[in-house]
């Protein structure tokens, strides 16, 4: 950590801030500069806690070399994790997984169908919402377990594993029984109770980036998940909310390359989301892939046109298989 | 609701979309433009669904008139809502309410201390977090159910109603049990199960807006809570993210005097997580005041250069007692 | 447009509005809905003006389903603009061109070495800035009148056509008279008189989108050119202002399909500026041709570390050959 | 300036790096810290230019501690600046300066209207805006320099100093006969080239923040002027985008206690076009005098309903004279 000291600040209020720094063990290291004084602050093994050095006269701000976060970086774990999802393997140069289905599991026949269409055109999971975290109170909640249940059914008839997402912690045991995957959804990502709760039950975690997360907030979020022991966890780019409203998010796809470089956890990219317009998904689908994406997810539903949740964003059977067939062609 | 078709929509697609209007009970009304057809529908006694509509052909996109949320609006419920902390009145046109005290409650001598100061300088609140939201794992997380007891007892001997945060749902019942108002912090504004739960026991909320919430989004995150059956909910700017990073966050003062045309629920205002620098946080509680609000939220702390918390925003006793003095001066 | 009424306006505040709407020449189609009515305004030609319209009693908001521009966009021109550039077609459905070269142009040497690495590789035309936007007045301002001359030598030489940034109007003739396109920067988007002077000049535009441009106000500011009778405007896209400060700005490739269905101009992407990083420039290069962009704009600097201008996002020679082996193998 | 290296960094490429500093007549100092090497740049006289050490091995960030502007700081004019718009003083510590007029000057009768209103009431200045930058060619541009002349009859009349906006450089001269104080508007804020202009014409300049400056921008930008030799500059918070779009802008005013600690300009607040809505107007007005202000721009036009630009945002005659009466009551 640097500590920069006021332009005005006396010897005396310099000579205040080196103390303190040595009375917690640390190694003061004056920096005189043509304009002010900066003091670095050595010999800490991680991320250094500014409480002690706050409110000292003449301190004006301090700026971090280390980052608030640690498993998660590369500095201290160069290979690249690969997270198992039943059979599925998702990791940083490996081939990319598609992860497909519908936004929200509404009946039988819907994810039946859906889970066909998605396993014939060639993905590699199935994903489908139980319960669902609406902006209104007003509007569909999801199906609950029960809408697990057939999830669940589903992928198994398919032969797919299954992700799906968990919003409360009592919630969490009795999904992971039945789903391969545990998604955190972008407005749990702070959820910092369910982070530490979901990393106990023994399943691999799919982490979505908050709405207005920075970088250093969605690895942080990581690190709780990676503190709690459980090292499974895919990253999720999903679209960054910003001034520009004609789209309903941002997809901030230039993160995958840089996150590539600092983290050892795979991330994947969420078009469906992000974009909202169903004919745009699969320009930023292939867009994803090409700029290394460890996999992507999609929306797919049997019948966009009557889907309960978020029906514009969703390909229909025929625009996905077309999607795969250009995928993999 | 509004159905704006697009401009090289024909005849047969624009009938479609008023037979599917009248099959859901409500009234279709085309206004032809110069430019493009657009389809009013009327009938509706609230939030119009779209789901029914998309991805209807020729369907370009959907305004809507009416919002999604009704029970916290002033269209439904003219009269301001009144919440009652303890004996604290906390509303629209009614003398501003004070809250106020350390960010985290750190041990008994700390939060004895504060509460006094706040007490002594005339505070009608006192706040305390026990459990605390941090973006790493590696930070203080808080001192539990303890805190939340010592706040009560501090609370109770200086005889001031106390506020503090819950993160999870099985705290809810321990800490209603102590705490005279249970605050909801931002980064779980849209914990919908959390809001759903803390509507049930029986204490008024205090709801912060989230960091990226459009006002929108804020009023439907209260709107689960009257929905939950308690319209005991006090509503907090603290500040929005934005792509200056010169201060911590956006304070956006202009939300006050326009959610009092739109809301019956007090609005409140933190400056000090807003602003994130001690010597800016008077000035912006006074002009908190000035534009309307019900009441402010300053964190205090009896030695802001030993917090273990937010230390560079705390005022100390002496910028507390100096603000309040200047506020009733 | 759409007038909506507050709630609860009155029948003679409603019978107001109606009666401004006809004393305009337009016609007024009132839609009362469930919560509160709106009137429709009909008969007009383009874009409605508010005007006459604002603050009279009872009015609350105005939706606008016509849009601020109208030679820009598809609806009134249907067919892909093709943009000529020396012998280069710019337009979208065509092969993506690729223009490329430094920031500044530095020296007789850095630009002729440019020229000749950019042309070797394969790119259609040369880039290079004489005249510099910086945030600060005490860097670097590039070379002027000079710099375009070796610009137009070097392109002349190699046999590319240039293009160049203009910043003042008194620049435009002379600028005009050596390079082939002539480029408005972001900072310019929304100097007015810079774009109407701009189009009587003769030559091509390369219009950048404003750090903080909704896609509206991009369209609107190019159709001050198009209204200045010249249509041969290439939009470019070169990220956005967010939050998010790990890199430079916000890459924005989801405006590439939307904007390709809204506007017949075509339109580039330059993810050298938006993205800030060589190492990963490649990627966003590939994204934006793979989301179907019309074509890409690359820093390339013989000698990166030495540049005096964006050395950090300049390709080196070598890494743009295999790039563009990449993007053609 | 801090280079901070990669974690992987070696000793040779350190070693570079400080060749490289030395090279520049500058002092290196590497400071070892547990996670990776930093090395301080001394001896600097003013802001270190990155450009030597870009691309470097080894390097990964710059952390500027110096800023990039110098004339505009307080650090080297320790003294507030007081602006003189004809008999009129602008400073930080003096009492607030009110500027109010109509958004744009539409005829003879209007403007002498609003004259006698905004002298009637108590202001100090009349603005005027006679070149409009309108988002889109087909709205009203302003009546040019017809306006000009208009507004300084009416200023001449009523005794109040004007000030208008300028757009381009050829109209600077000819304004500037006439003007008190010349506006650069928002969206010039980097027209750099405007700035290096208006600096010469031996006027006072009001210099509007960017919709999306950084305050680091907006400084560098008043930096353009005084470097040319011109230190009578009031700088204007006229509201900054973000994703909230209930309001036309976020009004950001923490700026205000904020910038005074850093530079000597004055700062005024224009509460008007960050609000966009008349009831409004007045509280966030009053605000911005309580957080310290050296001054406020409201627009006032006689008939407010009548504007042909910006009529929401206008104050009738008797809301401003009533919001006066409150400010000096």
């Amino acid at each position: 950590m640097l500590i920069v000291m006021d332009r005005g600040a006396t010897p005396e209020q310099v000579k205040g801030v080196i103390e303190v720094i040595s009375a917690q063990g640390l190694t003061p290291q004056p920096i005189p500069g043509g304009d002010r004084v900066a003091i670095g602050v050595l010999g800490n093994q991680g991320y250094v806690d500014e409480s002690p050095f706050r409110g000292l006269p003449g301190v004006r701000e301090f700026i971090h070399v280390t980052k608030p976060f640690k498993l998660v970086s590369r500095d201290f774990h160069p290979e690249d994790t690969v997270v198992k999802v039943g059979n599925v393997e998702v990791g940083w140069n490996r081939p990319p997984v598609i992860i497909a289905g519908p936004c929200a599991v509404e009946s039988r026949e819907q994810v039946f169908a859906a889970a066909r269409v998605v396993k014939a055109a060639g993905a590699h999971m199935l994903r489908g919402g139980a319960f669902k975290p609406r902006t209104g109170p007003h509007s569909f909640q999801g199906m609950g377990f029960e809408g697990v249940d057939l999830l669940a059914e589903a992928g198994k008839e398919v032969g797919l594993p299954i992700v799906t997402e968990v919003m409360r912690i009592d919630q969490l045991d009795r999904v992971a029984e039945k789903a391969d995957c545990l998604q955190i959804g972008a407005r749990n990502m702070q959820n910092f109770d369910l982070l530490k709760e979901v990393a106990k039950v023994g399943r691999p975690v799919l982490l979505k980036r908050g709405m207005s997360a920075t970088l250093e907030e969605f690895l942080a979020a990581a690190e709780y998940i990676l503190s709690g022991g459980n090292d499974q966890v895919i990253l999720c780019e999903r679209g960054i909310r910003t001034f520009e409203r004609a789209l309903r998010n941002t997809l901030d796809l230039g993160v995958v390359p840089y996150l590539k470089n600092i983290t050892h956890l795979p991330l994947i990219v969420d078009p469906s989301h992000a974009i909202g317009r169903r004919e745009i998904v699969p320009h930023m689908t292939k867009a994803a892939i090409v700029v290394g994406a460890a996999g992507v997810m999609v929306e797919v539903h049997p019948s966009p046109a009557q889907a309960l949740c978020d029906g514009p964003q969703s390909l229909s059977p025929d625009d996905f298989t077309k999607l795969m067939a250009e995928l993999t062609g």
